[in-house]
């Protein structure tokens, strides 16, 4: 017997793409939770099926027999959401930053207020699954990962942790992503006219997403670099990894230790030395693919990681994260 | 008295920018010399004025009366047509990278090939007008920067100077361009279904554009890392350099350097602290702005440098050159 | 002595083309009035030189000496503004469609309402100066055209006058627009991830624009179908119409209509028969160009028409007007 | 046991949408016939399963096993490849245009050149299922239509057959189709920067697609203005299509026409009344999208049509063809 999931924020672009794959989803049958209807939705042909759809309430949700509740929303409305839900023992996982931080401070540091609910915050499982899979099946509350650290993560801790970095040269992380990570409220900054033919840098060096990083990676904020920058497209997520590793001695090496890592996941995909993954290579997938070069004579290096920032970013991830907390297998609807 | 110059290249985008900022030259009347007609020209109004041609030998190049030559062709092309010319005392602007690595060893080292006339290659002048100005005036043969190298250099020369980095960590160019960067001639990777909604790295740690900074900015290979990306529009370069500069008090010491560095220059603008330019900043312009951020408490640093790569990365910064040599006002047909 | 100008709705993409060609104009110098702040501004580099700013109230406007202000405002600022400075002499020129349509019963069709200053609707000249040159001269209160009906009534107007159309066929005109023609506003509509990769048709059969079409090209509405498309790019507009003409002998004879009637418009330009005009033959000009196609066997004929919808559909024919009212060569700025 | 089937031309674009949507198809196996290796593939991660491939002579296909072929290729290769493998038994599913005229003199007017095989000219079948279902499953060699014709001939049928159309007003049929449709041969059309911030005309009245449309929809030609737009998107196409019919009532009786005309087929949607599709409702799918407006009062009206041209244009309608073929459920990996 199916289980029942709903989605609240399905107007929303992370929220369309958990529909689009959680109709692919054999064990569960999903309901859409009406939260604003605010946003406007597409025109769809005379007979298209929607799913069905349920008032917010959380008294509603639970009558309606929904075991996991999806917030894609912003992270005030996951605060407000968040809590009463898991006061009736329904499961949630948040799409947003609200839960990620792990603790008051460093929440109080990146989002300059108090977290309303710290309890919650201290519980709540990162849902990498590559890292924190066996945490991940008992989560009542799944802090689902932001778009960037998914990609910078992956790309990352093969390398910190196999103590060759020079860490005191530091790490850069230069990533750009595509409009839809900006979510679908409109705004200037996601205009057509601003974006087209047009490219720019954000967040220089002070991006919300740098504490999960840091938090998830092994390294201290000193060592790490990051800024954010805008791409002329929908979706799709390319971060340039930049280090040094003096005591790596070839492209092969390297390439083995990134191997060892990811050789038995199903959403990590490894090329050869020096060839390169693009955006294309994961659009509307699940995958996170990584390419790597290595100069042996200076020990410089570079990785560079793609995800769809909707999908391993956002829907997809989430969807592997519920597969896992269900037992379901964790490919299901997503290959 | 109108100067005549002519163009090696036309129909190729840098040819065809050179023409519209040459259109807009009081003091020159341009030609198109009439290389290789294998590539289609666009259609035409009736009556629209095209500029006059003539063939491309260098006796009708010389019998044309022409004084300065522009190839905006490739390096293969280039070497072909600028002895010739030279011998006949036609000064060259060559925009490819021929003529740009000044000494065999850097040009065997970077191109794999011996250089086929070393002697123009040691003499040809680097024509980034804001590090050269008083070499460019007498300049015989002027080699044209490339546009990766123009926006790095400019950003990078007043932190190199000032002694003020920290080298053993190195330097990170980040660098993105537009397709137009790729030439005219089509291939699959200017193909439009490859490009649009995709981004890609390419020529990692290993771009031939990397002699041109290390040769004019101060820095060694080893300290220098470059990656070259492909942005999925027509026209323009960003590039985010990471640095780090401990002795750097604050992002004001920081802005001085740099105010200090480009304040009479009429192409180099600066932004407040971080306030970042964009492309739309530049494009269809000859300026290279350049943006800053500091974090005082670890030393990091990040400039962003924007160019039209056709104007200050091609066309622009050669008709700037072309004013310079002929003793014309710098900025004449570039505001 | 220069003539002073002001701009309200400078912010807007009709207005910021304003303050492009006003700046070239070397007879007029530019005011933004600043009506409201809503909307941000571009990141400027340090020491940009922005055009100054005075209060909205036709009292300051008045005081500043202007005598010509452009509204690039949508219809409802357009007729808050326009009565008070036309009763202090000062003349407008209005980008909106607040006075195109000439009459009261016209205008309460389209746009389901009265208008609130019937007085002015008829007093107001309509500006396509190759149909009105004479009218617009004296004009104490310029209606700009729309953009669609700007390239409509241009590729019209020399078939029609011919009086060789079959009219009971009806004449088919099949617009599309790039992104900039709906406005600077966010909203859902001009979200760059609902426009990219996307194409749609709006307002089949029932545009705004229809009526001034008919006015000013002397077909009446059975005679004329319009649909509107949104094009994924940021400007440019192209109108294919299409129309039966049995009793024209051939292409030439076509052609010879067109050449006759626009041969000493110094704005529109004629491409030999079967040769087409693209948007990028247009973008950034103030020209209207026109591609004709004929089939001497049915007498079907097609007349392409491209322009660049925020200059010849907007704020370069309003400067076009703006030379003609003051006396100026109409091509000042513009070329 | 699943059946075998090849593909000729599998890295061009129908090619490699071909084995997306034959990689999900549970009773067929495919293999790739390698004609030509001009073309670069895509970069792969390590372990990516690609198809089996064999060499392209007749021999070789026979020798495998293969029960029907795919010849995604331009049709003097289509020409090429057909007869000889029909000779053997092999059905083949062309998608190009070398068997769609049905006669000689047909194939002469508009291809001026000599059809080298018409007796396999006149025994293709025309792939359109929803018209010609019955005449698909025995055929030997199977024509796929072309994508313009496709969606032009499922919008015209119903009304065409209605015969409550005013003929002698003519159809206009205004399309506008993605880059892809042209293929993935590198040429200056399909250059990014020639294309991206562009839209033109081609083939205006004069379009090679033009006899399909005739030959299925019932119309003769001086009825029939027809014009090709270029797209700046990868995919889709968008047919604007105008008529006048008196004699309908109202838009729901042209409704009612549309409705019993599909209303049992699986890839054939309507839209209400005003709503009409756009390209992002049918990308990457199968269907054929339809939106239908009707103005009373003059009885002139609008379809418009969209599909994505690498599928219902071209590699999902021959899929859709194959199973019709081989008597598999129709949708079988298309829904």
């Amino acid at each position: 017997m199916d289980i029942k999931v709903g989605i609240v924020g399905f107007r929303g672009y992370s929220g369309a793409e958990l529909q689009v794959i959680l109709r692919r989803h054999a064990r569960v049958s999903t309901l859409l939770i009406d939260h604003r209807a605010d946003s406007a939705e597409r025109p769809q042909p005379l007979g298209a099926q929607s799913l069905p759809r349920i008032s917010s309430t959380p008294e509603a949700i639970q009558a309606a027999g929904i075991r996991v509740v999806f917030l894609a929303t912003p992270p005030e409305v996951s605060l407000e959401f968040a809590p009463p839900l898991l006061d009736r023992n329904i499961r949630v996982i948040d799409l947003s930053g609200a839960f990620r931080l792990r603790t008051q401070d460093n929440y109080r540091r990146w989002y300059k207020a108090e977290h309303p609910a710290p309890g919650w915050l201290e519980k709540a499982v990162y849902g990498l699954p590559e890292f924190y899979r066996r945490d991940i099946h008992p989560a009542a509350l799944l802090s689902n990962p932001g778009c960037y650290p998914t990609a910078a993560n992956l790309a990352l801790r093969p390398l910190v942790a196999s103590g060759l970095l020079d860490l005191s040269a530091g790490i850069v992380c230069d990533a750009k992503s595509g409009v839809s990570g900006a979510g679908r409220k409109p705004s200037l900054k996601t205009h057509f006219c601003e974006v087209t033919e047009n490219f720019s840098a954000y967040s220089v060096l002070d991006h919300r997403h740098v504490p999960e990083v840091l938090l998830n990676s092994g390294l201290d904020e000193p060592q790490f670099s990051f800024t954010a920058h805008l791409l002329p497209l929908d979706r799709g997520i390319l971060e340039t990894i930049y280090f040094r590793a003096p005591r790596v001695k070839d492209a092969a090496q390297l390439h083995e230790l990134y191997r060892e890592a990811y050789q038995s996941e199903p959403f990590v995909r490894l090329y050869a030395p020096g060839v390169m993954p693009d955006l294309r290579a994961v659009q509307h997938t699940n995958y996170c693919d990584l390419g790597l070069a290595f100069d042996e004579t200076t020990g410089r290096g570079v990785v560079v990681a793609v995800i769809d920032n909707l999908v391993k970013g956002a829907a997809g991830q989430a969807v592997q994260n519920m597969n896992l907390m269900l037992g379901f297998p964790e490919t299901e609807a997503l290959l």
